[in-house]
This record gives structure tokens, sequence and C-alpha cells, in this order.
């Protein structure tokens, strides 16, 4: 049900029936290695691509999602699930592999929780019993498409963030004992004019506030009501300007219950730059460490708002500046 | 509502409020020309790329639909549209134009009838009283994207399709004079191991198949039951297997009502080889032609079948065939 502007209630509060997490190497050397359900010492995942490495990743998460509580593809009605990969060959491929009726999305980094969006209004709306939703992003395949071959050595300005090799997905239905969803607020595009491919946090700093200060709005709360505000993949940059404008505009979050999932996922003494970023990231904290922190009564309720970062290599070249979205959702225990 | 495995139907019947259409010159040469809102006989529609001419077109289809009736960007929750353009830069640039809460989707040129599906689940469940969809495809920035810059000359063989410049949308809502949406059935990836991507056709019309047949298993009924029938972008080839293999398995459409949008775009005398293909080839013809022949009362009940084909460029690069999808859509006056 629409509440405000742009903030869906749903009303059943479907719950986490199940979710899973798969990273890579810099992933096991990370701050939350525990939380993750499988995690690869091959950036490779045996495969002969980056791309199908990702693929590979995607598919066990999901599986392994599945394989928790005892279900199979045959029991899931929709797929739903983006990543960062042209033409979301990792999403598209991977749903061949499951057989699920699929919707594909694309809101770059914003996917996972646009795709846990709509699962959660699916379900609430009964057009489904259970829905899948996913995201994943591996480092390597990612560099190639949007920046250089990681073979180069190219430098990278500290600004810049480390796109985190994983996959997580959850699987959403009407009566379960993990998290319940509760609302899902879909953003707006906003673009103030940030070009640097490098400083995408910057670029999408301002759409994570437009959202969070949506969703307080549309459901007529404050900051206190949760226990934990976490975007997306701002990184240190990113959510340091984030925390700034939200106080500018008179919404001030306590520090210690505003993060980000960039800033969660690595250990400080990584070389990942201002922190992590990609699909996987917001992907894999969330439905992995936040989830768990959850189950053990650590947090009731919590927001995330996942940042995408909407440009492509050749909007890039043709010297647009980079249009950024968020999404967040509501999750309580 | 979920009927069956894989279709909603919707207890509402969601209206289009109103819909509009944009093509290029070679659409304005085409069968339907008669049918499209604005045509442009400059390929570049006054812009410096195919890309920026592209995301025009698509702007100028979603801002005629509003003003057609007199409704603003404001008057509308969620914007939902996808492209074939890498990160769907078309779609994500359209979206921070009109400043709609924004819904990225990608199902290739099943994109059109994904984010029709989507708008109508939402109007149907009160997650919004108005929502955009539309799709938009390119011909020349899709044959630099995909396979050559059309400069370069290649030959095509005679089983290739032409990607439509164009550009549909249709803005669905609880109360309107159009064709009101009854159900949609999403598809799942089918995959028969094509990977010839000059055949299209062959890779998709499986996956027309499969949906085809669910949609009448899901809701116990028989193409009779529609005064047309129409596959997305199946093309000559495609379109003649499609009709096969529904044979084959039991299911005979009946020729007269069983037709195609890549055939019906143009006309016999254009050299497209197999017929028009890409996202705005379905969303055109449906939005603009075929809901003209509702309200003429020519057609009182159709069905459009939007295929899309899930590959990339470096997909087939990697050896791997065309994973393939389609989504449909029941219209009824």
């Amino acid at each position: 049900m629409l509440k405000g502007e742009q903030t869906w209630v749903f009303q059943s509060k479907p719950s986490i029936i199940s979710s899973a997490t798969v990273g890579g190497p810099f992933e096991a050397a990370g701050a939350i290695a525990d939380d993750f359900d499988i995690l690869h010492d091959d950036i490779w995942i045996g495969e002969d691509s980056f791309e199908k490495a990702e693929k590979k990743m995607l598919e066990q998460s999901f599986q392994t999602t599945l394989s928790k509580v005892n279900l199979t593809s045959k029991d899931v009605q929709f797929l739903i699930s983006g990543d960062l990969m042209n033409q979301i060959i990792s999403s598209s491929f991977t749903a061949r592999t499951l057989g699920i009726p699929f919707l594909g999305i694309f809101g770059a980094c914003s996917s996972s929780m646009e795709s846990l969006a709509l699962a959660a209004q699916l379900v609430d709306s009964n057009a489904a019993n259970y829905v899948l939703a996913g995201a994943s992003s591996h480092n390597v395949a990612v560099e190639k498409q949007f920046r250089y071959p990681t073979e180069y050595g190219a430098q990278k300005p500290p600004t810049a963030q480390w796109t985190v090799t994983g996959a997580g997905s959850a699987l959403v239905g009407k009566n379960g004992t993990g998290p319940k969803i509760t609302c899902a607020t879909i953003g707006k595009v906003v673009d103030m004019g940030i070009s640097d491919p490098y400083n995408m946090g910057a670029a999408m700093a301002p759409a994570a506030v437009d959202t969070i200060e949506k969703h307080f709005k549309d459901l007529n709360i404050d900051p206190s009501y949760y226990d934990l505000i976490a975007t997306g993949d701002l990184g240190r940059v990113g959510h340091q300007i984030a925390a700034d404008l939200l106080s500018q505009h008179g919404l001030n979050i306590p520090k210690e219950i505003f993060t980000d999932c960039g800033l969660l996922i690595y250990k400080k003494d990584q070389p990942v730059m201002a922190g992590g970023s990609g699909c996987g990231c917001t992907a894999t904290v969330t439905y992995g460490h936040l989830f768990n922190r959850m189950q053990r009564g650590e947090l009731k309720r919590i927001l995330v708002i996942a940042t995408g970062a909407l440009l492509s290599p050749l909007s890039y070249q043709q010297k647009e500046s980079i249009p950024s979205i968020a999404h967040a959702v509501a999750f309580e225990m």
C-alpha cells in the first residue's frame, strides 16, 4: 500500500524466509568474513572467465538460500535479480540455471534493495507465495568493464571504492522466523553534476539523502525509530557527505546508529581506498552480517538504503554527469 | 493475484490511461506510420550522439503520454522503464529528466511488457495510483553496441532483424477509457542452444511458446479467447518457428489472429530482412497501432507476448548460447 509519496507499507509484513551470501578472497580476509555462507579463495571460482565466476557466485547464493530451508526452485514463483554486467548477464544466466520465472532489474548498486522491495511487494499483494531476490558483483569483471583490466595496474585516487566480489540473496515469503520487511521507499534519480567515476560516493550521497528524507516524511517517523540506518555503498567519502547533508537539512542521525555497508565489509588495513562498493556490497552485508545481528537480537529495527550510480562507460565518455538513485527497505524482528 | 504458476490476474483491471509512441525515419516510412504520435526525419533527432537521440525519444514518449491527459510528472508515483543500452542509460537518464521515483528493469526486447506487467501489478495492489511504463531502442545505437557501427557497412544474413528506432510508453491507472489490463504471465528463461545473434527470432521463439502455453494453462482458456495474439519481435523466421512449435504441442492458433510486432511495423518492400526488433518494436506497435485498433473497436481482447534475447556481446564472445525470455500481457476493451 502506498503511503505518502513514494513508500510502500507492507500490511502483511513479508518475512525473510532464508538468505545466503557468497564472497571472494578479499571478502574472506575482511571484517565480516564469519557472516558469509561460502567464501572462495580463488578469484576465478574455478571458472575460465570472471563473468562466469560472478554467475557461479550468484547461483550458489540462490541455491544456498533455498537449501537452508529445504526448498527448491519449483517452490518459488519469481526470481528478481540485477547486477552491473552489461545486459545483466550474471542475473539472466543464473535465471536460466534456476528455471524460475524471471524479472530482471537494473539499479546499479541499488539493485539489491530494488529487487527486495519488489519481492516484498509481490508477496504482500498475493502475487506470489515465494520470491527470490538477489544481486551480485565481481571486482575484476567490473574493473574490466567500467575502468581498466586490473592487469594494467592503473592507479586510483583515495576517493575510489573497491568493488565487492560477492553475491547475496533472500527468499521472501508470508511466514517465517527471519526479519520482517515492513516498508520500502523507492528513490528518484538525483544528479548533482558530479562526473568523476572515481568518486561515486560523492555522486550517490545526495540520492541517499533524498530517499532517507522521503522515507521519514512519508512514514512520519524520525531516525530514533531505527536501531541502525545503513547506507549502501557510499564509502568513507560519500557517507560523510550524506551525514553532513542530512544534518544541514535538519535531520540528525546519531553517529552510533548511522553506518554504511561499504565501511562494514572490509578491515581498516585492507587497501580498499574509500571502502566497498558494487551490487554485492549491500547484498552481502545486509543478507549476511545485518540479518545475523538481527537474529542474535542485537538489532530490532533497521533501515538499509542501497545506492546506485546509473552511469555507463559510454555516458562518461560522452561527458555526462552521474545520475544516482537510492532505494530503502526497512526490516524488523 | 497469482493464478496458476506464473500469471497475475489483476482484479481491478487497471486501465491504460494514455499512451504515446515516437519513431525515426525508417518507421515514418513503415506500415503503421499513422499510429505514431511523433515521427522524426532525422536519425540523430537533433542530438550529437545516437544514445542521446534514443533518450530524447523516450523522454518525448513519456511527456506526450502525460500531456495527452493533462497530467504531469508530479501526478505519477513510479516510472518503470528498460532499454538495450549498457546499464539502461536511456531509461535512467530519462528518469533523471522526469524526476519520478524510478524502477529500472532489463528484459532486453521483453522490457516493454515486463515494465507494463509490473506497472499494472502496482496499480492493482494499491501500491500506486499512476505508473508510467516504457521502453525504447535506437537502430544505430544498438548496432554500434551489439554488432558493428553501421558506417562499416557489414552485411547481414536474411535471418537478421532490423532494430526499431522508437520509444513507446503507457500510463497505467485505476480508471480510464483505454484498454484494460486483465492479466500478465511472467516468463522463464528458455535456452535451446542457439548462439547466432543474427538469428534471434529462432533463439527467442521457444521462450514465446513456453510463456504462451503457460498463459493458457494458468487461465484455463484457449486461443479463441483472443481476437489477436501478437508475439513481440520474433520476425518472419522466429514467428514461423513459434507457430510450428505451438502446433506440435497441440496448441493451434489460427493464422489470421496470430501475428508479430516485428512483422507489423515495416512495409514489405523495406530492407529489414526478417523484420523489426528492439525494445522499441513491441512498445511502439502495442502502444500505438494495437491500442488504436482497440479504440476503434476492431479488437476487443488481445494478448501481447514480448520476447527478449538476454545475451550480451561479451556472453557471445565467450561462446555462450542465447538465453531468451517472454512476458505476456492481456488487454481488453
